[in-house]
């Protein structure tokens, strides 16, 4: 595996994500940072300057007054990833989209459209909705429960894969000698008769791009979402908490893969870590305690942190009393986590407020330090095959521009990271392969079996 | 009415549009021209240049092997539009979406979203999808009857008009020096109860652009259609046939929308034509001749002129015979046209190959001749008041070239057209007011009310 080599991802988001509601207050940012397209643009032009593989927009479809800053008021993916893919060369370009509020037929249509406009440069992050509350913005009395979530998930990934290859990559001759613009026989409806959505026809009217398909991308962490990363996500973003748990998440994952068939080795593992670079570790270790401090708010953190439990609201609770366990009466949005938080708590015998001090507060981290000190705390994480490389958190345009123009040359040094794009292609630059056309490889395996026989 | 101005749109497609299926064998066209994002690129700037309102993308979301070449395979009209709003600066960016198969959540987000990275250039096309077929990429058995799908318009946009209001204009003051990032007062909930989406909660989780909301434009000539532009439509697109009919319908669509207490003049009225400009009018009647005879092919024409009876297939009837009146057997899925192709061919006693030559052949087109001779043309269409504009078929981006370089000049020095842009916003350029938020101004009037008792 001397050939591995890292891969590296940046998060961009507007300023005041959750758990970060003060980070709009850094003068360096623009004050409409999360609906601002120049700044998008700029930061996107960086991360292409530093090598890096993919920006990553997250996404949410519900907000209350109390949402974090940059889910009040944000961009929407398609639009921006759109606008980014004309502003850019060889960046992956991946957008988060839920299957549970949206139909299959309209999805496989923008990220099609996005992968031509991008020439084979976008990525699929498949989501289900945790905010309940989402389902009334959809005309819904109540959320899909967990499992028609991941049924949903599954199915409209196999749909949309299907739709993707309704023309083969030779459907379009666009001969004008001979006259012909299209070969019909290499147009195919999908024909697909399911569960979660019944009836889905097609064809699709887009052609696959130069990457055959958009990347998957996948974040789920209960055995449900585990189970759908193994099954179809190549890109799976997860927590970079610590070693230990990122390494056993990675084999966890891997081992899900192989016993499905899959080469573990086309499931890329990346975990979302913030950087903090000084000139001394010193420096580094003071910015991160200055971010801390200033984003850290009880009542704040404690709305936010009711976020897991379907925003259940736990300032009716004393908080020093003991955590009290509502895994009956709330909906469990993002399951794993609020039984985490819950077993945790009672383990521990922790009070409501130390509860959310745990869970919600910002802690230290793990990437803080010289240029060189991250570099190598990278490198470690890497070669110890704990992750296949990392997704960043932008807070701050400084210290992007810091881990741009000094980490990102010190791996390359290191030889574990690119000093060019290897392709002009997502997959190409993930070392993914080009999903072969369904229809043109069963008629050459047809055509294989007719000449042995 | 002296500084009454003309407004220019072009509609951009790839080559081989309905009726064309032949355009793409223009050799200065890139043969993949319908999903090629520089070719539309290329397009706007050129139209940019020669100050025009607007660029259209049309859409639509079902196909079979028969489609128009421009139809098989197209770029999806949000990621397109988003690409070409970071590649232009002032010109307007209209897209077709169905509310028919399309969340009103969804379309509230992506066109704000375009609105907002365009700095309130956005419009939006509604349509209710005319192709039966479009029902089965999206789980139904049938596609909605024509009243609920005009229902679903007037109610979605409605409901739209309410999400893109979200937010006041002062929400977000963002003010480092008193920490104040939002105004939770200035944030609000739809609570949208309704017949064809029962539930819409909001707020949407996005801001007002600089132009308030996205314009609305419409294009139905049915009764439904035009109450539906009289009632909400601020740009309404329709046919260039002759000076008389589009002149009639200019005049019942203002007189709609007056009856609906709206001021007429904030309904623009722009024909679809197509150019063909020459040296002589002679050799531009020989650009149209050659165009229409590159087009014309029966068999392809019949199977076309079948989409208003929801693809009915006319190739099983004998052409020579008397046309045959299916309007009991076939869905209408263009009413109004089916309605009076059919009623023409009793009444005139047609055979159906006369039939399908009369409305689906090529012919020959008003706007034909020199530069001098096409401007002097608009000008008597606008100050005949049978139009306010026109939106403009580009079929050979020459004929594009030649209509920005020599026509434009023209109109601007007949005093008719700009020759600078009013504004940076589309409102703005098209004379339409910015719409007022509706809970700043219902809290103004109870202010003033205050005041007055």
């Amino acid at each position: 595996m001397t050939d591995r080599q890292l891969h590296l991802g940046v998060i961009l988001t507007g300023a005041g994500g959750p758990g970060r509601p003060k980070t709009w207050l850094y003068d360096d940012l623009p004050l409409d940072s999360s609906v601002n397209v120049d700044w998008y643009i700029e930061l996107s032009q960086l991360a292409e300057k530093g090598k890096l593989d993919l920006v990553f927009i997250v996404d949410s479809q519900f907000i209350t007054p109390n949402s974090p800053p940059h889910y009040l008021n944000r961009l929407e993916p398609f639009t921006l990833l759109a606008a980014l893919a004309v502003s850019t060369k060889n960046i992956g370009l991946v957008g988060t989209a839920t299957t549970s509020y949206n139909d299959p037929f309209n999805l496989a249509r923008r990220f099609a459209s996005l992968d031509n406009i991008s020439h084979g440069r976008a990525g699929w992050n498949v989501v289900t909705s945790g905010d309940s509350g989402t389902a009334g913005n959809y005309g819904r009395d109540e959320h899909y429960d967990y499992d028609t979530r991941y049924g949903r998930a599954h199915e409209a990934i196999e749909v949309i894969q299907g739709l993707w290859d309704s023309y083969e990559d030779d459907a379009f001759p666009r001969d004008r000698a001979t006259g012909q613009f299209f070969d019909p026989s290499k147009q195919h409806a999908l024909n697909h008769e399911g569960t979660y959505f019944p009836k889905v026809v097609g064809p699709l009217n887009i052609q696959r791009s130069e990457q055959g398909w958009p990347v998957i991308f996948q974040a789920g962490d209960s055995d449900q979402g585990r189970d759908l990363g193994a099954a179809l996500g190549e890109g799976i973003f997860t927590h970079g908490e610590s070693f230990e748990k990122t390494k056993a998440f990675r084999t966890d994952l891997r081992s899900r893969a192989e016993a499905k068939g899959r080469d573990a080795d086309s499931v890329i593992i990346l975990p979302g870590v913030r950087f903090f670079i000084g000139d001394t570790d010193e420096e580094a270790r003071a910015l991160e305690q200055r971010a801390n401090d200033m984003n850290w708010d009880f009542d704040r953190a404690q709305a936010e942190f009711g976020r897991a439990f379907g925003w259940h609201d736990f300032s009716q609770y004393d908080p020093e009393a003991p955590f009290p366990d509502v895994r009956e009466i709330a909906t469990l949005a993002w399951k794993t986590q609020a039984d985490e938080v819950t077993d945790t708590a009672l383990r521990e015998g922790l009070t409501l407020r130390q509860t959310v001090e745990r869970f919600a507060a910002p802690r230290r981290g793990h990437f803080v330090g010289t240029a060189q000190h991250v570099a190598d705390l990278i490198e470690e994480w890497f070669t110890g095959e704990a992750t296949d490389g990392f997704n960043i958190y932008v807070e701050q345009p400084a210290q992007f521009r810091r881990f741009v123009e000094e980490v990102v040359p010190i791996l390359q040094q290191k030889g574990i990271f690119r000093t060019e794009y290897e392709a002009s292609t997502l997959r190409g630059n993930l070392g993914l392969p080009i999903p072969a056309n369904r229809y043109t490889a069963a008629r050459e395996a047809s055509r294989e079996h007719a000449a042995i026989s």
